[in-house]
């Protein structure tokens, strides 16, 4: 996939939603401050924020889940509620602007939810 | 790696240490319900526990860090701090039974401390 404009150079401001996939790519994702930022600033922004999977980590790392109610991976489910957010386990869940579901069997809802949005 | 025994049936009592390795696998172990009570009971039992990298996954799930000192990966961070530990940002911690690194370049130290134990 081609690479149209660095993480580091890019604004809320010239986007309307973001969807963070899971897998181990928002590992990797936390650890680069710019990343965090920029997913940071898209929670505040109140434009809407798609995650599934793995993908709260990163949301975690902005500390921007404090008092949400989301999903995710299993095996994040104690840092989900560590970080101040409710947990459920539900195939998709919606507070406010953030979107999210647990793994890839809801990504048929997850999809479905996501396109009502936009 | 032949495996001798499922964690499902392990105690603590059987052995002396644990060593709980980084990577992608603390994600995955720390999402078995047996994984997560071993490595409990064993931060519990007063044993050494030796974790580097992104072991402390499982520590957090386990909900056994909480008031400890530890170390960890660069991208757990934030899950170490939201589990009630403190994070120190060294090439080996040690706070009682818990000795921690952050990475492979740690490992040099990690294993004397490790050896200074056994």
């Amino acid at each position: 996939m081609a690479v149209d404009e660095s993480v580091k150079d890019a604004s809320v401001h010239g986007f309307d939603a973001l969807l963070i996939p899971g897998g181990y790519s928002p590992d990797k994702l936390r650890a680069d401050e710019n990343a965090v930022r920029f997913a940071g600033d898209f929670v505040r922004s109140g434009k809407p924020v798609f995650a599934i999977c793995h993908a709260p980590q990163i949301l975690i790392t902005a500390d921007v889940i404090r008092g949400r109610r989301i999903t995710g991976w299993k095996s994040i489910v104690q840092d989900i509620k560590n970080a101040g957010a409710e947990f459920l386990d539900q195939d998709v869940v919606e507070d406010g602007n953030l979107i999210s579901s647990r793994h890839p069997g809801d990504i048929p809802v997850f999809v479905e939810a996501t396109l009502k949005r936009l």
